[in-house]
């Protein structure tokens, strides 16, 4: 039976949060990968570059895993009643219902993450519990079938870790391997912990409009229910 | 002024070694980046996503970053002649000529790396030296304007590398923040030193007919000087 994936694409997404799972698990053996969204239409994502859903919602097989990446144009999905359906139905019968960065906050405005270990972004971490989720500090998080990555490249530690529940660890040593996965940063300022302070000031600053749109968003779509 | 960065587009790319610099560099203040190929039709990548276009070689003004990535599509690249003048054309004048992955091939091919180290994919390393390449184990190499880096992932690295050259340390470290780029594969795989034998055979097994193919065309492009 070939395994079917499915990533939600949607306007404003970040290419990298896509991309770093995506060429994971489309390497792996009988397996479908697509990209999912209302239309077929080629889509602007955050920065620029044109991705092309090839699956609309309602053609869509049921997924044996459900994934959403994040990227500026969470805020707008979060109130899509139609996105939030797919969302909803797909996570019903999903092996696996797991997201990249801020695509978590849509399953949470999905219902999704209601008492479940869960992350996302550094930035907008506090946006997780509004959802009732118990937000944790990890890059990769699992609880039962929904498993969390947080900020864009942790995409690509979510999908190896993925990768080897369903081929075996072997098997994701060897898609690491291809991806010559051995990362060497030439800075060590990846997360607010080990960034210097200027530089997480500087990172909240640029994220505060966001952050402040996203607040509101989570607020009235919690306020809804 | 704006600064210009144009990665290669083309039939079978690998979308990570595009996506992973693509966010890290469009992500920079005061920069164009765009994905320059012979037409504007979208393209099948080497994992199935469509990728399309926004320059063709004629529009394409003069590149202060030349990218090329690479993707199961580099051997018919190497001896495409439209590509290899467009690479020849732009690294002319170009501040930076870089490659991820294979793409350092295509820059081979088109004689831009005589004398000079380099890298590529670990799988294809040895594909190097016979265009006159200092072949470098190396995850990001720099020979002057020419930056190199190995497989898939290095991109992010090779990226980060030239961010901190464009636009400073600081600047730089904040990208690897917004990025979240604090990797934690989960395991000690990504390099032929570090993987165990076993997963080294297989990955060399799943490469070893484009290595054959490869090698022919490195053969043919070099006889022809």
């Amino acid at each position: 039976m070939t395994l079917q994936i499915g990533f939600l694409l949607f306007p404003q997404v970040q290419p990298l949060d896509l991309c770093g799972p995506y060429d994971v698990l489309a390497s792996m053996p009988d397996t479908t990968v697509r990209l999912v969204w209302k239309t077929r239409e080629p889509l602007m994502s955050a920065t620029g570059m044109l991705l092309t859903p090839d699956t609309v919602f309602d053609d869509c097989p049921p997924l044996d895993v459900l994934c959403v990446p994040g990227g500026s144009g969470v805020g707008a999905l979060m109130e899509d009643d139609a996105t939030l359906a797919f969302v909803q139905r797909q996570a019903q019968n999903a092996r696996y219902v797991s997201s990249v960065c801020t695509g978590s906050l849509v399953l949470g405005a999905a219902g999704l993450l209601h008492g479940r270990r869960a992350t996302t972004h550094w930035v907008f971490h506090g946006l997780l519990e509004p959802f009732g989720a118990i937000a944790v500090k990890e890059r990769v998080v699992r609880d039962g079938n929904l498993i969390t990555g947080g900020g864009i490249t942790a995409g690509i530690d979510f999908a190896l870790t993925l990768a080897a529940e369903l081929i075996g660890d072997e098997a994701a040593q060897a898609l690491q391997l291809e991806l010559e996965y051995a990362p060497a940063p030439p800075f060590d300022a990846g997360s607010p912990q080990s960034a210097p302070p200027a530089v997480v000031e500087r990172v909240r600053e640029m994220n505060a409009t966001a952050l402040a749109q996203r607040t509101r968003i989570v607020e009235r779509v919690t306020q809804r229910r």
